[in-house]
Parts: C-alpha cells; structure tokens; sequence
C-alpha cells in the first residue's frame, strides 16, 4: 500500500517487498525522517507550467540590468550614486531610483569590484510609464549573462502546512516545490485559538517567529536543492488566510475575532524582506496579496484567480474546504463570498480519533452492509493510528448508506454487533480494534465526534445556501464546483454528498485543485497582470458576515441531518437510500 | 574677566567677587561641570528670528491632520487601513499613504483608543501636486489642538561640535539649543584620520555608535528643557561635512580620502529615524542635506544658503575657518568653491600648546612692542592652559608687527630676552611662565607651531586666490567676506588680516555669522522652499578640486609669508609695518 510517487522511482526507490532481486545489489535504505517528509511533502508537490507568453522583460516588476559607469577622475568627481543613477537613466531610461540605506553602505564597494561594471536587480510598478522610476533591490559587480536566473518565492501561508516554491523569473519555471507544517501549530490548531495565543503577554512575538522559522526553513531546503543561497532570491510573493498575514507582520489580529470582525489591512503595501524578517535577499521584495475580510483572506483572492473562477463566463462555486471553509460564488460578473467557520473537525481536531493525512491515517472506509465490518485503506500502507479527514467523510457516509447512523447522526444501538458499544462519550463505533492498530488501542468514532462532523458539514452546505440565495440563484444553477486545498485533493466526491457536505450534481461539474493558493502566489510572483487581476478579485468580491445574516441560522440547522432536512436537494442521495 | 551672559544674569547668577552682601542671602553655586558647559554652549547659542512670511500649512512638508472615522459595523466591515486612507482622501484630499510596518501594527489600538478621533502626523514633498501622497509618520488618538507644537530638530554634526536645536514645526520658534563636543573626536581630531579609523575593523560602526551618542544625548538634553520625549520629535534636518554624513549613515568613507576624492553619495534620499538611528520618532522624516564634493558637504550648502550668499547680487567670499577651510566664491548667479585642507592648526592641533576654545584658552594676545611682554585674555578668568585659535592668530600677528618674528616667520633669537629660548623644536617664545599657567608648565609658541600656522593660512589664502583666478576676477572686487563657524566668530579681523589669513579690505566689508550651518539646517527643516533652495545650491556650485589644479601650489607657496610674499596685496599691514 506504501505508494512511490514516479519521482521516487525515477530516483530508484523501490519497495523491497516486491522487488526481485536479480544479481548483486547495493541496497541504500532511506532513514525514516526522510521517508517521511517525503510522503507529506509529497501530497503537495504538483507539475506546473509557466504561464503562457510569460516574459521576464514584458511581465515582471523585476529587471535585471547590467551597466558599464564610466570611472570617476580628477576632472569628474561625480558621487557614486549619481553615477550609478546618470548610467541607469542614460543606459535604461530609469528616471529615478530608490535606494535603500543597506545598498548605500554597500555601493562604492560594489562599483569598484569590477571596474565600474555592475549588475542592478530593480523592482518597479512603473516600468511602462513614461518617468520610470524603480526601487534597487541588489547591486552585484560585474555583468550577468541574459540567460541567468533572477530568483523569486512563492510562498503560501497555511494554518497547517506551508508551501513554498523557488522560481526563476527569467524563464519562469518553478525550480522547487518544498511544504511543511506551520511551527505555529503548537500554540494553537486553528485560527483562533492562535489569535488568542498572540494576544497573550509576548504571544505576538512569539507565533510571528514560529512562522518565520518555518518559512526560512523551508527557504534554505528548497535553496539548496536549486544549488543557490536564500539571498539570491529578490523576490516573493505570499498569499495566506488573513490571520496568518496579521500574524506573519506582526499586526495585532485581535479585531478578526471580535465583533464586528475587523482586519488590520487587507491591502498591504509592498514591504522588504528585512522588514518582514525574510531570509531571502534583505531589500528583496515582500509582496503580501491582498484578503477580503478577516476570513476571506489572500490565500482566496489568490485561488480564486488561479483556479480561472474570476475568468469564466460559467457559474461557479469555489470552496477551500479546511478550518474556516471559505466559499465564493461567481464568475467573471461578480464574486459573492462567505466563510462558514466549520471548525476543524475534517482537519481531524475535534474528533477523537482525528488526525491529519499524514502516514497512518485511514483515508478510504467502506463498510459491509450486512456484517457492519469495516475496510479501509491506510495512508503509507502502515497500522492506523487514526482517521483524516477524507477518512471520516468515507466512514460516516458508509454509516449513514448502511444504517449504521440515521439521518439525525444517532448511533444504532440496536444491530447486536460488538463493534457499536456504550463508551465514555456515550455510544461509539469501533473501526480498528487494538491488536490492528499502530497504538494499541481501539480506533473508534463516537456519537460526539458525529455531532462535531455535522456541525461543520452542515456550516460548510449552509455557506453554499446563503451565497446562493443572496443573489437570488438556485444552487443547481451551478456549472462547476472548485474544490481547493490540498485536503480537497482526496475527498471522494460521491461520499461527501452522501453525508450533504458537497451539493448534489453530477460528478463531472466537481474538480480538485489542490492548493490554489500557492499557484495564485506564482502567478502574482511571475506577472504584474496576474497581481493586479489578483487586487481586482479582492477588491470586487462581496463579503457576507453570517454571523450577521439571520438566515444563516436556519439554514445550518437545515443542514444538520444527513443529508438535509430536505432530501429533495439530494436526489442521487435519495436514489441510493431507497435502494437499500 | 569670567563673562557672565544676561541669560546667566536673568537667571540670578552673580559673580561673587563683585557683588556686595546687603542682607541675609542664600546662595547656591553651581557645580563645576554645569558652568563649563554653559560656557561651551554659550558659544553656540544665537538668537534666532523665525523667517518671515513662515507659515506651518504652507511651507512645511510635514502636516498634522485630525480624523473623525465612522466605527466599523457588521455592515461595514472595511478594514482599519482603507478606513484611515478613505477618511484622509474624504477629510484631507490625499489620494495615496504610504505607511511603515510599525505603524501598521498600531493602527488597530490607536484607532480604538479615543473612539475613532485620531490625529495623524504626514509627510509630503507634493502637497501642492493634484495628486497628493504623503507618508504617515505618526498616529495618536484623539485631536491635537491647531496651536499645540509640532516638533522638529535642526542639526548640524561638525567634525568638533554638534549642535542640535529643537523647533516647534507649528510657529517656527526655536526652544531649545544645545551643542556639545563631538564623541568620534576620541577616534581623531580631523576628518582624515577619522576616515583611517573608520576603514579599520569595526572603525565604522564606532564611529557611527559614538556621533549618534553625542546627538541622542543632545537630544534629551533639549527635549527634557522643552518637557518633551525625544519620540515627540517627528522631522530632523542634518547639516554636515561630507565625511560626517557617511560616518553618521555608516556609508563607507574611504573613497573621499583617496584620489580621486569620490563621496559615495550627495544627495541622500529621506531617510527615517530608526534607519539612522535617531531617537525621535522612529518613523521620523530624517532629512541629510546635500553636499557638493568630498570636502565641501552640506554644511556649506546650508551655510552658503542661510548666509545669504546665494541670494546676493553683491560678490561674496564665504569661509568657514576650520580644518578644512572650505571656501566658497560668488553670488546669486553663480558659486565656486574649494577646501583647502588648512589642517586643524586653527583648532589647537598641531600646535604644542594649541587648544580648543573652552576654558583656559588665551584667546586674545597682546605684545609690548619694546619689552615683548605679552598680555592676554583668557576664557573663563582662570589661569591660561594653552591658546585657542583666535588667541593664535592674535599671537603670531602681535609677533609679526612687533618683530618678534620676521615675513618668513622665524622667531628672532637676536632680541636678548629671556622669552625667547631655544627649545626642544627649535627657537620658542614664553607666553606664560609656569608659575603663572594652569599646569604649572610654560606656555611656549616653538618655530614649528609658527611654521603649521603658516602653512594653514597660507592654504587658505591660497584657495581664496585659486577661487577668484578661476573666474578671472580680482580678489579685491569682493564686496563682502562672510565668515562661518563658531571659531570665525572670535577672530580678530586686524590681526587675521596681518598675518594674511584674511585679504586685506576695508573692515566692514568682514561679517562673521557663527553657525551657519545650523541656520541653513534650521531653514531646511522649517521650509520646503528653503530646502529646494539648498538643494540647487548644492548642485549649481562648481567644485575645485585644489590637488588636481597645479596652480594651487605656486599660490600656496607665495602666501607662506607674513602676510603674503607680494605684500602689495595687503596695503594695510604695509602701512602698519612702515610705522614700527
């Protein structure tokens, strides 16, 4: 069950069970770690193209120029900044440049290594206008080929896991894909409880450094598989929920959890990486996409963009499935969005045996409709330790087809079966029993772990309700459903609209992204159209506040059974259950 | 002879020597160290006319704006940023802000704090444009008052001293002046060997750690005389040679000692306060004002501004008598300039009982024309410790005219009295005998202190000549002399003429007019137009570098002599000397 990726058998990884050995071998075994990280990595990595009629010359804020000053002499005392400037406007028309105190220091040094030849990295949003002006970003002796790589990150901001990608902005092409888990997660799974966190005396501090150290790190790892050092990079872009921006600069969140539910700044300047506390180049640019509002953040103005949404003439319904379950509606027209707070409980918190789809979680369960005997499969073919969250959507869907629950998510205490049992949290349902499991112990779902699945299913379908009924569409209308996140990825879509999290349509209107996310980040790293179509999307999105909207009530309470209340929305889901 | 000010007198301070006792009194005498230092900053303090026409909404770059901002709702959910910039376009017509991470990172509390009032401080070089941005530099709740101060500093960094004076934006006035001995002169008397000592290990950092020392101090000094926290300061102008502002800025320096004499940077773009280092706000304007070359800094660009020179139909020399003994030629239509590299002789250095101005300096000589007995006047009352710079000039004068020395500046040995000796160097003059001095050491003047005093005033007169050849224009068409730095202001112009430090013009045509540096600063740091103004100073005035310019020696060599070698060029100290 262990997969390899082709990337692993490409790198001559084979899986020792199932391999003849045929004449001598040396046999490396990969230490454990590193297995490991590969698999969670892994689930991240994805083939990416360069835009097309990507150029680095028409389509970056980025430019690389190399200058030949002439030197200075007794008859020419010019000061070696007006040099520099007199070669940049006279060599490219660059009216004026900014320059930071840091390059200040460094310039004279700069401009005599080489003899007067120089390389300048410059960042500007001007360079089609007619009085350039642009920010110096690195000054580097001697002249670099054409051909070289100006380096760039994309970087998105989970509250789970990080993703970075090291770019060459010269050709465009992603060089490294690198993820992690966001060191931030020891101080709280989810949004709020990190909010609260940061408040606390030196909490701010605190997170802004976890998340830090986490970026860098993944910084450094993805660098030195490019061969390159982190302050080659000039440039990133970033995208993230609006928490983790606030947290990353160090901007008190406090306001997004209280009423009215305010952000600091959606729109945030452009920054430097010193600033920021980037390990990338210093004066390297910072560029912080744009949210919407305190739980509609960058990470969907940038998936948004990146998943076409904002582009189609096709009714669409955007959904990042995860913690805050935010979801837009829209198209090129208009874009209506929501975010419906379902908890983490698919994230695998709240959920007694939950846990994230690393190595040992059960991510497919069918159950046997006569013996109630569960199967399931095991992410890295391992013992379980527990489920994920595709893992609980295919497990309580299996429960709800064959009787297991009914439609209120009670526990039938009636089957005789020794797998349904009275436990501590009242009745609960045995998956794994001890002498299976990687821990000993009894994998079980109890009936307060299906009320807390409920409660953030029915959050995530009354989300959809709300958007649609407030522009006054049926949610049938829907031409196409993007389901981002990398969770996203492994959901079977027939299960989650069993259980009602997903709407019932046909299957072909539903697609997985993954992380939308990080390619909106690479797009806004890489084109200065793409960035500015990216403010555009948040800018022109309407937010709708539920915890304002008194109709949201209702429609989650709607949503509480399993399917719905009203099964009519279901009709496959009807279909099936007649059958049984 | 201690000089008592009428400040010092206003202030109820009497000498006790000259005052009868009438009644029961009690008297406090302040401590040692208080009256030394009111003695060096005395020297600096000048009364200061708010320029004319000076009007805070008009010729500031810095405004003061108070908001009143709706609250945020649940039907209004704009983020705290877009409300503030929303309400500075609504209520003050600025279309772009450009705001700092610090200060995002407050924007939620301050805004919260007095319900949404809040007054912000700005900054904009285009308040005029109909486009306007600005920069936020500050933000506090609630509503200052129209007449409540605006705070900023003037600063002027010499090699010697640092003179720092606090201004109230809002009226123009002056509150507060300081100054106070340069901390870097511990690393180096002049700006060569501070340069040496800055291109050693970790040189550069001292230097910058201990000038910003000195003006942080000075800072507090002024500020806890104004009751105000240095953080209250929003804007600093800065004045200062070349070497100063690279020292100042941690730009390396070394270039501006080595041929060609190249300053890595002119023309320094805003900076703000934490990036130098300043302990006013740390989002605080900080304005470095433009220099010419190597050895004429901003300085003389705000000197030659707050003179008056730039402005005048009347042709004028400008001097500043110091260490390098910048120079500057010409009028309203055009300016020339030059530093001659005087060398610190004027300043005490060099010379073997040569001292700064303060307290036991001789700072006046007169000599008996038959007994060659001197008689002298000395800061502070007290007995001599050695000579400053104008008791120099009086000195070597009074010898000239009396014959103690002849137009090659040997002493004469022929005289037969006891004050004149052979020395360790050479042939020596006594001034004061040891029983008489502070040290209880002779006061002596060798025939190497006459030999550096020569070759300073002859480099100075020999820039003024270099200077005047260079437009082909008589030196003595010069219709006025102003003369800068606080040391000019002590100089006897008679005695300055007759050892042809000065040329030789009918006496009213000499202004001294102290810190003119600190003016030009104060000028900058209150009017926009007054900065322009310096700004194309610094840029029309044409440079002469005297090393590249094989004219400078042979004048150099002709003013060796006292007064000069072609004396007709000195008709007064022609008509003194057939006299004696």
């Amino acid at each position: 069950m262990l997969r390899l990726s082709s990337e692993d058998i490409e790198q001559g990884y084979a899986l020792a069970c199932q391999t003849v050995v045929e004449s001598d071998v040396s046999i490396s075994v990969p230490p454990q770690e590193k297995i490991e990280r590969r698999l969670t990595t892994d689930r991240t990595v994805a083939e990416i193209e360069v835009p097309e009629g990507y150029d680095f010359a028409r389509s970056q804020t980025v430019r690389r120029l190399t200058l030949m000053l002439t030197p200075p002499s007794m008859d020419d005392q010019t000061d070696d900044l007006s040099r520099l400037r007199i070669g940049m406007r006279q060599q490219a028309d660059i009216g004026e440049i900014d320059i930071s105190l840091p390059l200040l220091r460094k310039i004279g040094a700069v401009l005599r290594e080489d003899d007067w030849r120089v390389t300048a990295i410059l960042e500007s949003e001007s360079w089609d206008k007619p009085a350039r002006s642009a920010r110096l970003i690195d000054l580097r002796p001697g002249h670099e080929l054409l051909n070289e790589p100006v380096w760039g990150a994309a970087i998105d901001i989970g509250t789970t896991t990080i993703t970075l990608w090291v770019v060459d902005l010269v050709t465009g092409k992603v060089h490294a894909q690198v993820a992690e888990y966001n060191g931030q997660i020891s101080r709280g799974e989810d949004v709020i409880s990190r909010i609260v966190f940061s408040a606390k005396n030196g909490g701010s501090d605190q997170l802004r450094s976890l998340v830090l150290e986490t970026i860098n790190a993944l910084l450094d790892r993805a660098c030195k598989r490019v061969k390159i050092t982190p302050d080659q990079v000039v440039k990133a872009s970033i995208a993230g929920n609006s928490t983790m921006m606030h947290l990353l600069l160090g901007i008190p969140a406090t306001s997004i959890r209280l009423a009215p539910f305010i952000t600091a700044v959606n729109h945030l300047p452009l920054l430097s990486a010193h600033e920021v506390g980037l390990a990338i180049n210093p004066e390297g640019v910072v560029d912080c996409l744009p949210g919407i509002a305190s739980y509609v953040g960058a990470d969907i103005s940038a998936g948004v963009f990146s998943s076409g949404m904002s582009n189609t003439e096709n009714l669409t319904l955007f959904l990042d499935v995860g913690t805050n379950g935010e979801t837009v509606l829209g198209s090129r027209e208009w874009l209506v969005t929501c975010a419906c707070s379902a908890g983490p409980a698919f994230e695998g918190a709240g959920v007694i045996h939950g846990m994230r789809a690393t190595k040992g979680a059960i991510e497919e369960v069918w159950v046997n409709s006569d013996t109630f005997e569960p199967t399931f499969r095991v992410i890295g073919g391992v013992k379980p330790r527990g489920l994920c969250g595709s893992g609980l959507i295919s497990l309580l869907s299996e429960m709800f087809i064959t009787g297991l629950v009914d439609k209120g998510g009670n526990i039938n205490a009636h089957l005789g079966i020794p797998r349904v049992r009275e436990g501590e949290h009242g009745l609960e349902y045995v998956i794994v029993w001890g002498q299976d499991s990687a821990t000993g112990e009894d994998i079980v779902i109890t009936h307060v772990d299906i009320d807390n699945l409920l409660r953030a299913k029915a959050a995530i379908y009354a989300g959809f309700t709300i958007l649609a009924d407030s522009v006054g569409i049926p949610l049938e209308a829907v031409e196409q459903v993007l389901i981002a996140g990398s969770f996203g990825k492994y959901i079977n879509v027939e299960k989650a609209v069993q259980i009602g999290l997903l709407p019932d349509m046909p299957w072909e209107r539903f697609q997985f992204l993954g992380n939308t996310a990080i390619r909106g980040a690479y797009y806004a790293l890489l084109d200065k159209e793409a960035r500015e179509e990216i403010r555009a999307v948040a800018s022109r999105m309407t937010y709708i506040e539920l915890s304002a909207d008194n109709t949201f009530y209702d429609a989650f309470m709607s949503a509480l059974f399993l399917p719905h209340t009203d099964i009519s929305r279901f009709p496959s889901v009807e279909g099936v259950m007649s059958k049984t």
